[in-house]
């Protein structure tokens, strides 16, 4: 499959009424696993990769440095895979749209693009975040791919503004969003089914939704109309759990149950990474 | 610390009757949390960093892309950091200094250098691997710094020869290395009780298991008198077989059981990063 073909296929799996499941990969490892138990496409975790490579979340990464990785695993699966790419490390449309272009000589079919400037801090303007999504659509068609833009409202997770006027808020960011060019709409930090419900009524397009622990299932998620379920840092946080209580038990008692939990085989991994495989 | 002082304090770790018990990281994050479990010091894995990049085991990584990762991880903690060089990425002893300098100039104040001419494959002669550790310390002592050199026994792990004089070469191959400037002998692969003490009373230098699921626990093996003990890919594995737990319940059940199970408080991930922790 060629990356246009790729791209198509990544748009028609997360049309309003499909159900599009996504795991987010944040290394080499993570993405071929999600490959092998069946996926039909992977996005990267922003948080994950920061926090493989030592940094914090919110574009303390740079640029560049998360381009290679996401560059890496795009080249190691065969599913389209989507691009974490924050807030586009760059405030303006011209950053932005060097980014998009990075996104695409890296491989990656589709973004996640990011109206806060930020973490926990103000949103561009609508205005602002208009212009930006229009210079990633437009860096997308002058690289003549039908590049996935899901275009993520950050009004819920960092609670931004009155409690009252934030769905008003996040509605009509959604509509200008879809209208500058994004595909779809990601609003993390809602996962009640009555707010979802209005979401997926009064929102144009396809919605995703972060799930995770405390989440509804996927298929309730589905069964409620979210079109595309993903799951944010939250198997990037698992396996660091188990690291933390695998160090722990070895530390203090010099043991290997939490080891022993989740075997993988020596030999499975190393076909993990033949180049046949 | 200065990385003098580092490898000082590594070295002073392995004494014979000490217990150093060496987790084996393969990222970043791997190496913070097991420093924060409270860790001494912290080994790298060959076959982990292969993996989470999307190698086999077996110098299919270039030692290049091997010590930008060993380098990381140095500058990412504060204990001492011995590294994982496999077969020392190249068969002369010119190559294997090289690649000793890259590792110093990484930051790491130990390595493993293993007799193996690749995975499964014959050992180099003795006489060969002599020379290979001798230009290794030399080129530690041309930096001025007292490298702790393990050295690295394929015997057992590659069931080499006849198991009647497979005890026999070991131990000659450990006397030829400690004579040739080794500080440790590592014979991976074994973990019968009585093999351990055989070895402990005729290597004349401090003895590193390997251990991990299956092995008798760290305090049972410093009861043998085994000076190092250390994990290889164990760790790295669990997370693989969790990744793989997660992945194949969240595509086939859509929910996140697994994910639950290992918890890592985002919050705790962000301090875990935070410049001044």
């Amino acid at each position: 499959m060629t990356q246009r073909d790729k791209a198509d296929q990544l748009l028609r799996l997360q049309q309003p009424h499909s159900s599009l499941l996504l795991p987010n990969a944040w290394d080499v490892v993570s993405a071929r696993l999600f490959e092998e138990a069946g996926f039909a496409a992977i996005g990267t975790t922003s948080a994950g990769i920061a926090f493989a490579q030592g940094y914090t979340d919110g574009q303390q990464i740079s640029r560049d440095e998360m381009l290679s990785i996401i560059a890496r695993i795009a080249a190691a699966v065969r599913v389209p895979v989507t691009a974490d790419i924050e807030a586009g490390y760059g405030h303006s449309p011209e950053e932005v749209a060097k980014t998009i272009e990075g996104v695409i000589a890296a491989g990656a079919v589709g973004v996640n693009l990011e109206d806060n400037t930020g973490i926990l801090k103000p949103l561009y303007t609508l205005e602002e975040q208009v212009e930006r999504i229009r210079a990633a659509r437009e860096a997308a068609s002058n690289a003549d791919l039908l590049l996935v833009i899901n275009a993520r409202i950050d009004t819920y997770l960092f609670q931004i503004g009155q409690e009252a006027t934030r769905l008003e808020d996040t509605l009509r960011r959604a509509r200008a969003y879809l209208e500058a060019g994004a595909n779809s709409i990601f609003v993390p930090g809602v996962i009640d089914p009555a707010l979802i419900q209005v979401l997926v009524r009064e929102i144009p397009g396809p919605l995703n939704i972060m799930a995770g622990p405390g989440a509804p299932s996927a298929p309730q998620l589905f069964q409620l109309g979210v079109a595309r379920v993903s799951i944010g840092g939250a198997a990037m946080l698992a396996t660091m759990g188990l690291m933390r209580d695998i160090a722990q038990e070895l530390h203090t008692q010099g043991t290997y149950e939490q080891m022993a939990q989740h075997a993988y085989d020596f030999t499975a991994a190393w076909k993990l990474f033949q180049p046949n495989n």
